[in-house]
């Protein structure tokens, strides 16, 4: 009786975990999917599919509560050690920044929708179709990291922050010259600038996310600090 | 002999759960102070000032690292249940917001030595200064809050975002505005931008940190959802 009861704990708190772990994929695969869908909306001027994004974000909140209460679920009931623990404080913590990331994706979508014309005509905006790609593949890559608690591909995960926040101070001195030069570009590009600010931060996102799946596998913070070279505060025309 | 290590270990994890707290307030001081001197140097171009506060920036993300640390070791070692579990919980969830609040008081810092002259006399640096006075006392009360456990002061917090994005909207429009009728504005009226946009995100992780307050009180999440009124991402000149 008391070996089938113990077997039973094992089965549910390794089902609990497995049930964490699929939250949290399910979590980021809406973010990534949010992310392309409100640049698809930006680039097609497509009002529909952007008001689609969104209300589909309170699913990432409800996911986010959801991961939340599970976490603390099992760390009440079956007090995980080692690896285990780390597991479930690397969940919370990831599902804070993917609730983040998914509030990013909904701000790109509701400024597309205020845009005047489609954005594709505005200087600057191939940069912000770039910096959109390259944070797409970030946020898929940390997932990938993330389910299999691989610390190198965390690692090249946060290199690659460095180029996004290249791309966003190119743009920044770009655009402030447009607006400088034509004053009928300032809001839009006003837009524009809001939008790649968000990619940025979505980016120091995903950062965050390898971070944490180092810390999970390893049980110690990465080290070097990743350069950070976002120097938009400090651009001037 | 086994009693007498019961009430050390009694006596020692309530130390644990104590400094937690103390961790987390230290975090708060710094982040309200840091928000002040930012904005302090913005208003009196003091760049050395400004340094300063780009250069303490460290310490409250070292506090982050060390709450986490702390957090972990307490629920590997210690299992608290019920409010105990709560109040570890909610203080990882604060850390990340607080050490949020310190990037952006610092991002306001950096802005403050690019902004040519000083900016009280760009139209609407009074808006700004509105923004940064309500953010900051956002700050006081929510650590208020959280020391205090007091659910009615989270609410009061959470109801005064809304407030900090109605100015944000209003300055959007102004600065919009003046952009379009004078180029010459256009660097700085960027910067004030982001600088309020910082503020609004402030006022944000301090709704965070509120609700997290709420949890840790009662065990339940609060409820109603506070009404969000940052309407910025739509505005239009």
């Amino acid at each position: 009786m008391e070996e089938q009861a113990g077997v039973h704990i094992v089965k549910s708190y390794d089902e609990e975990l497995e049930h964490l772990d699929q939250l949290i994929a399910r979590m980021g695969v809406l973010a990534e999917q949010q992310l392309g869908r409100a640049m698809q909306a930006l680039t097609k001027g497509d009002a529909q599919l952007a008001r689609q994004v969104i209300a589909a974000d309170e699913e990432i909140d409800a996911l986010e509560s959801e991961v939340d209460a599970l976490a603390v679920r099992i760390l009440a009931l079956r007090q995980p050690m080692g690896k285990d623990l780390r597991r479930v404080v690397a969940a919370m913590k990831t599902s804070c920044n993917l609730e983040r990331i998914g509030d990013y994706a909904r701000n790109i979508a509701k400024r597309s929708l205020v845009l005047p014309d489609l954005p594709g005509q505005y200087g600057g905006y191939s940069i912000i179709e770039r910096m959109a790609a390259m944070v797409g593949e970030m946020v898929g890559d940390v997932l990938l990291a993330c389910q299999e608690s691989d610390i190198r591909r965390a690692a090249a995960v946060r290199m690659r922050d460095e180029s996004v926040d290249q791309l966003n101070n190119s743009l920044f001195r770009e655009l402030l010259t447009y607006m400088m030069e034509n004053p009928r570009t300032i809001t839009p590009s006003m837009h524009l600038l809001f939008i790649a600010k968000n990619l940025e931060r979505i980016g120091d996102h995903v950062t965050n996310i390898a971070e944490h799946v180092h810390v999970m596998a390893s049980g110690e913070p990465p080290d070097p600090e990743r350069p950070k070279r976002d120097n938009s505060s400090q651009a001037t025309a």
